[in-house]
């Protein structure tokens, strides 16, 4: 789901390091190698490896948690034999889990599952070490299946593991080598669309492979809405419009995780938040918070800034942007692009002016300015950062997934879409513990048995989310 | 500039505005006739009714979801037919709920599930306008299942729905009275206990009843969890030993939803604290919200307070007891009396002082004293109140699932335990909105498409929890 | 669930763990001898000193920095020599205070500065151990200043020192023995009247003695108002009413230190709060910490709460109170009983219901309630506690005060009201450090000479506050 | 004092629209006119003046105060005849502050305070509007003092009023033009530095003019500080290292009013906050506001953020930065760059790497990481922004101290410095209240007279900080 988080900061704040040359051949066109003689990958330029190299160690200090899977099950090498065929995100981040995969057994050939986010360095970086990574930045449509074609399509190497974002590679490999796709093991997915890809493939009854929705695990789950999004508002807000959140008035639009990530953040920072809701249970949930539960309506010409989070469609309408005041900031945190309903506003009695990357200025004809951000698209994916220590977490629970169906006894899993085993997901949260220097309790074998629970857990019901 | 304040506290937990008269008669003894004529009741004095009244008419004031059930439902009587007997605490809430059901067609017999808990005067108040109660502050032991005896033991009147409170009422009607038990329609079950009774039955196959575990509903877990505790931890401690928050350092044991509402209001209010875990999932969730996650050893020198909230057994030992500093307050927050080894404290090298109602002071030889609230039993329910509001919420649950189990077609509840359907705690929480001004959103049609949903909910899946 | 705990209020503010015997004789007409053959003081009942001295030793344990200056000061006795003549509230927390006196040297004769909030058994306490004390819970407008008189009028035995809460000991020296006043070396004195009538006597050349204004010393503000303040305003209004702060929408009047702390707490426990002020600055400070400004007219309608906290007089009108909602609660913590229109209350055609000690529902014709607390007296008084830790702040203050000018060089003071040298307030804040355990660090010489401070202070300029 | 703040973000967020040309031609050098044929002005390129309108124009939405008192006041003029003389950051928003004045009536001659602050664009607009304006990016020292001469020197026309941020434009005054200086009715002062200076230059005797110390207003100083600092903490942080705040240990150093606002927005986050303090009072008040007091030498090996806001010199050593853990984040909010000894890390064994702009890693021999922001200088200069609003507030100020001065009847200012009258402070603050739709209450004629105020204000004593 939080994909492409990196592709904005990393230009944002790191645009410099960014091989400014005129190079304007494509990367399928040179022939590169790296300093062991291979040329089986395909990057911008395998020379800035050492330069993506140190974003790599930079990252590596904020995902300890994978660095300790790795130290942990080195010596056993859970991956031996696992040929992984993967498509996320080339960053920083990835590359740490990639480089723990390799170092877990497996053997990984890369693409990208965005043609704009990747950083070309820490391609070079991966290739340079010998990650068959298949990705620029910049990509064509046919340069993005290209790359993938590259990373399946290969002599003595047949891919056993997919591990995808987005399923654009599983659908390739279902749709071009089906031979292959019935041979694979497993197959971890972490985006919303994929999971649902996956499922509507299961409902088919065509996913003859198991299939595990990392997307849907507890610790992502928490952390990427709830948590993340508490701090991704204000660093989203801060950095397109410079605002001050003391004394503004906002209307959050959903609470959900997202939206009580965003109204307590806004709340502790001294800005005046109240709340839309459809559903009676959030609602309530509001009010004990200290939330007042108004419609849109009610407060549309007052607020100084809305904020969508609730995965529906045109919860913002033109009529409604019609009303609100000048100077009045939209922008999306939700989980689709359709909250704000962006295309009413190109009409041609209304100006849009862009006055920063990621921030136009609507223009009434009366000069009302209306602010919105990144055009409606996810405010936290288009104009802030993620923690590596978030992300940590979903490559860390990646791995494990992966580790899971890779090992799990015949019958385990079926051809289905999973869920992670609690266990897993409680143990993906105790790797992130020290962190934080917190130390867990153990149960007592006394305690164990008037609870009812293993010492080791699972603590929790299956159903817990 | 202060004003004695400190006498209050010593004596408002036993005191009470109930007649002090020195009438040691046993109700049972006495021969009562209500202004109607009626003396199938047994209260302490049917006299004290107007008082009574009173305090139902102020708790009425805060339960306004229950009084508005009342008058949505008054006109189709949806319990006409039904004889609930039913076993709780009573007090003014609980009445303003025995007279919704009353004015929604039911007959009611009413015993106590407590013997300390009864408000005379309400009881009065009951039995005046007719409610068959049974009950009176100060039951013994025979005196308990006496009145539910007499509720469920009466000519001409045979009970079809159970409302329980602790599964006591339900294991006579199923001992003593099979054949009552059999032709009851449904089950109504609040507590944690009961619930766990009810599971067992239905495990071992003599439930013959479809039964309603109310527990465990959304509304109530959330709002008597987080919500409740939130307030009543503040109240407990200041109501029993007066004591500063801010600058305290804390430690509470448990990050469920119990845990977290002590710790957001003890943070809220200037105090330090930090938090134990077994789980590593609500250990990282504890260190989101910014606490520390410790072993108690390591803290339980320096802590002025130590809270428990697990629902395990010896969370506080001896050892740590004998650990901890001058001064130091323990109490408990969970759901047993066990999470404190308050028996391990009975031994005769320690001087037990009760300097007020509900609270010790345990002496060490040295002179040390450790305070401990209400003997290690739940703080919130023997030292502060629960507000009539949250009440409300589970009172509003209890009468729906009377109406839903009364009324729903064969063959929709078999012989066994259910939770509330999503749609009626939704609905339980859209009685309680108005409370609070709170207006909620509606779908319009192309939106409720979208995303799947009827416009009139469930909007959440079943296992949301 | 919930026990009874209704019924507490009614009586905690009033009963008291008070002898409740039906002795019915005036102290004054009682001889009572303590155990060391004295019969020099006038309490209620000698033989309760065991009972109030536990009291005692319970304050003490959240007065450890009286404790610690007491036995820091306990070999120079630096009040030596003192004839301290004081009129406080007689609890357990000034008992500490009267107790570090006469363990500095003073010699001290005692009465209470209020008719109502003497604790019998705590005055029996220091009665018991030497102490002339003269005061009862109950005394009536003579006995007051009988009691005030039998402490000034003695033979062998001139006061040089006054410790005052009020000013009535003052003017009653000033008054009747001037030839006493004019040899007493300092006059200290805690309330806002106090120090108002000692402004007053300086500004018509009348004060012929210089006093200390203890009560606009920077402890003890901050102390008293925000951080005393953000805790009662919960403790008196749940104490009272029961009420669950989650989702209430509350009006407070006034935004100074008391405001900022009602509303601080309220705000982190759920309340949605707004804010009615007339100064500028403060209106703005409220709205950059997240308060609307509003006029109470605007929202009187449909709060929850009035909270008024101004200093100023019908802040909260008739015509206000007729339109609030039912069940609106009103309660005042500002500085005077003035800011409520109390009076305007007492009408005909409105019916007053005591429903608690300090509870009144004012019922309107049409059956309206509106809440009233304490009817309109300041709340954290009537109906909450005082921690002994806020105590112990003004009483170490109080207790360096007397030092200070009972030591100072003459020509250091003149016939003025001082307020304490910043140096002392800062002394006052260091003994109560170690209660939270807090490390202070210390400047460098070199730091100390960068800052041109001297290394132990004073670290604020005189006119900080 | 906030001097550079608009450098880095300015260049962080729009560097795309500065002219990016390769024109190295100084501007002394050329000759421009604006198009009404002025050429009394200096800038890099008048041509950019549209764009610099554009972003004058945004400046003015969140500045409203300041327009709303150019309104209010152009009627009247109240600085007609004024000719200031003026030397600050040259950007949208003291655009709008210097056109405020023109449109009250002065003529306004201004240069930069800062070499590397002015936005051209903007300086390009004021020329075009004709404000002799001599300022760009990137002047040497010398170009720096010419275009301050070119101010002031100059035929036909001489300054009256001078206002002023740091005191090199008075420093020039008085000892290039004393004939100058001596007419000159009023000087302005925003900075401390500047502020320190005309206090030195009174001491002297020297100072022949009134001035106004703008930096210690009331509103300045509260919104400068706590509020401006805890959104900026969050903000630098963010923008420079993406660090995740949930969970992460901090130790802050200084709890004054910066260290205040950096405390309550990190623990708001989820951080776990400590303080370091010398002062008592300062450290009993982080007690009771929830931050545990400590050494520094206590934590700082398991701290992740160190955080200086003490206006000290060395309170972060070398030798504390050598047992820093790896990746431990060390940064400046205070008052000065001494406060991080950062010099002591430019020794041979210790390798320094710039990952970003503004952010060095320090790597020790072991490996170990030091990430120190702004190499020391403040971070919410360096690292930041600083939202419109609050400059309004300081431009208000600014401007209200001219018409003051400008206006005020002889006699009332002397030759010396002086604080903005308490009523004036008011003004400032009532003039921001619209921009939060507070409605403030206005006291009737009794309730003033009761209070004993002004039903205008002032509200606060002079004294009231």
């Amino acid at each position: 789901m939080l994909c492409g988080q990196k592709l904005s900061p990393l230009s944002f704040l790191t645009a410099s390091y960014t091989d400014s040359s005129d190079d304007e051949t494509s990367p399928r066109e040179k022939t590169q190698v790296n300093s062991k003689g291979s040329s089986d990958f395909c990057v911008k330029n395998v020379k800035q490896a050492e330069f993506g190299r140190r974003e790599i160690e930079i990252a590596e200090q904020d995902m300890s948690a994978l660095i300790s899977l790795r130290k942990r099950a080195q010596g056993e090498k859970p991956l031996a034999g696992a040929k992984v065929v993967g498509c996320t995100h080339i960053t920083a981040q990835t590359a740490v889990l990639i480089e723990t995969l390799v170092a877990l057994g497996a053997q990984c050939r890369w693409a990208a599952c965005n043609i704009y986010s990747t950083q070309n360095e820490v391609a070079a970086a991966l290739a340079e070490t010998g990650v068959a990574v298949f990705a620029w930045k910049g990509e064509s449509e046919d340069d993005f299946w290209w790359c993938i074609d590259r990373c399946v399509n290969t002599e003595c190497w047949q891919a056993n593991m997919i591990l995808d974002d987005g399923g654009d590679l599983t659908h390739w490999v279902y749709k071009k080598y089906p031979s292959v796709f019935k041979k694979v093991r497993g197959i971890v997915e972490e985006s919303v669309t994929g999971v649902h890809r996956l499922y509507q493939l299961s409902k088919a009854g065509k996913l003859c492979v198991p299939a595990m929705n990392v997307n849907d695990s507890v610790t992502k789950q928490k952390f990427d809405n709830l948590y993340c999004c508490r701090e991704s508002i204000l660093d989203g807000l801060k950095r397109t419009t410079d605002v001050m959140f003391g004394g503004k008035q906002v209307v959050v639009c959903g609470y959900g995780e997202v939206g009580k990530g965003c109204c307590t953040a806004l709340k502790a920072l001294g800005a005046i938040v109240c709340v839309t809701e459809i559903d009676p249970i959030c609602a309530l949930q509001a009010c004990m918070d200290g939330f007042k539960v108004v419609k849109l309506n009610e407060v549309v010409r007052q607020v100084d800034m809305v904020i969508t989070c609730t995965g529906n469609k045109n919860v913002v309408t033109r009529e409604q942007l019609d009303r609100m005041k000048n100077g009045c900031i939209v922008c999306n945190m939700g989980h689709s692009n359709t909250e704000i309903d962006v295309a009413s506003l190109r009409t041609p009695e209304l100006t849009w002016e862009r006055v920063r990357s990621q921030v136009d200025h609507v223009i009434w004809p009366d000069g009302k300015r209306v602010i919105l951000l990144a055009e409606g698209r996810l405010l936290n994916l288009s104009c802030s950062t993620v923690p590596s220590f978030v992300l940590s977490i979903t490559a860390t629970t990646q791995a494990l997934a992966l580790i899971e169906l890779y090992n799990a006894p015949d019958g385990r899993y079926r051809q289905d879409v999973y869920l992670l085993p609690k266990k897993m997901d409680e143990y993906v949260a105790s790797l992130h513990l020290p962190n934080f220097d917190a130390h867990l309790t153990e149960l007592s074998d006394e305690q164990a048995k008037y609870m009812g629970l293993n010492k080791n857990g699972p603590f929790k019901p299956n159903y817990y989310r």
